[in-house]
């Protein structure tokens, strides 16, 4: 599903700070992408920079979302440029001075215009795939979505030709002076972590899926 | 520490889409913010939409970041407007719909122009605001920061007056039609949760500090 194509760094994506956490293989950005379940979408609307929040999900060289056809972020974003920026927090790196502390990461910058999905079947077949990536065969088991639920959801989806990744996952990087200091030095890993299912009281169905238990 | 004062909603901060879910007291606002590690600010800079990741942390009614004093970003936000979103992601809501999917989460967005933290003294006070909110009792055990690291930092606050925070924080919302449709449908939470300490094999100090194990 991803291909393995170099993204050659463009003036918005080449990795200024720290170079050395720079990725721009295809492979990486999906990766992350894959792994994370919301972005954050930069965008212009009436003058000012905004941003929100909202569910993300890729198939091949896209990344898409969803939205209520009425909202003003669907709109600005069929209409300009966006900045979406996904990140997984990894751990808290606590070094011997507080200069050098640091966060592990994997993060990714995507820039483009955002186009929209028309087609119903193709809507149909994206939204799939979000349902997918959250609960592997939940599609198929879900009322089927009516006509006018698809015609109030817009999809959009944008090309990830102008993407980059930024990748911190080691320890403390501490000046050799330092090492002695009598503090504690390490890693405290932090990881998103799904917790038991809560069953919703009218549930049909009592039991939780396997996958999602 | 935090103000119980009611942030008027400005144009910006106004939530138009599920109004329901918004909220405008400062304390709900602080809450949020004291829990996230992390936000992203979007930014203008030659004439692109710019978003970074980045660690934050509050203090009374502004919120600080900090970074290389010669990164694009703290230029940048040192000069324009921003908008800063924070959210926490606390569950998938499984419906019985594909349509009545959706996150609970906890998010923030908050528009105004940093300032930058100018004094030597104040730098200092607000890095150990920083580091005593990731590891409480753990700035008087480091190596003090010395001139050189903090003429290389900038630190920049934003005044949180122009701020909202929006909350879902419930179970699947079906229509009545739709709730003995046979699928499982609840809530599978979700919370970024610390692990084992990793300890730096050139720690001074073998055992972690309790708050961090």
């Amino acid at each position: 599903m991803t291909s393995n194509r170099h993204l050659a760094p463009s003036p918005r994506t080449r990795v200024r700070r720290l170079p050395d956490r720079a990725h721009y293989d295809a492979a990486t950005v999906a990766a992350i992408l894959d792994e994370a379940l919301s972005c954050s979408i930069a965008f212009q609307w009436e003058g000012s920079v905004h941003a929100m929040t909202t569910a993300h999900w890729r198939e091949g060289d896209h990344l898409y979302v969803h939205g209520a056809k009425a909202s003003r972020m669907m709109k600005a974003l069929a209409a300009g440029q966006a900045c979406v920026t996904v990140s997984l927090i990894d751990g808290l790196v606590m070094a011997r001075s507080g200069f050098n502390h640091s966060m592990n990461y994997r993060a990714v910058v995507a820039y483009g215009q955002f186009e929209p999905v028309e087609a119903r079947a193709d809507k149909l077949r994206h939204l799939e795939a979000f349902i997918e990536k959250l609960a592997p065969g939940r599609w198929a088991q879900l009322r089927p979505a009516t006509t006018k639920e698809l015609n109030a959801t817009t999809v959009l989806r944008l090309p990830l030709d102008e993407a980059s990744a930024k990748i911190r996952a080691w320890g403390a990087k501490d000046d050799a002076d330092d090492l002695a200091w009598p503090v504690w030095a390490g890693v405290v890993p932090l990881a998103l972590t799904r917790g038991a299912p809560q069953t919703d009281p009218q549930s049909a169905v009592a039991t939780p899926p396997a996958n999602l238990a």
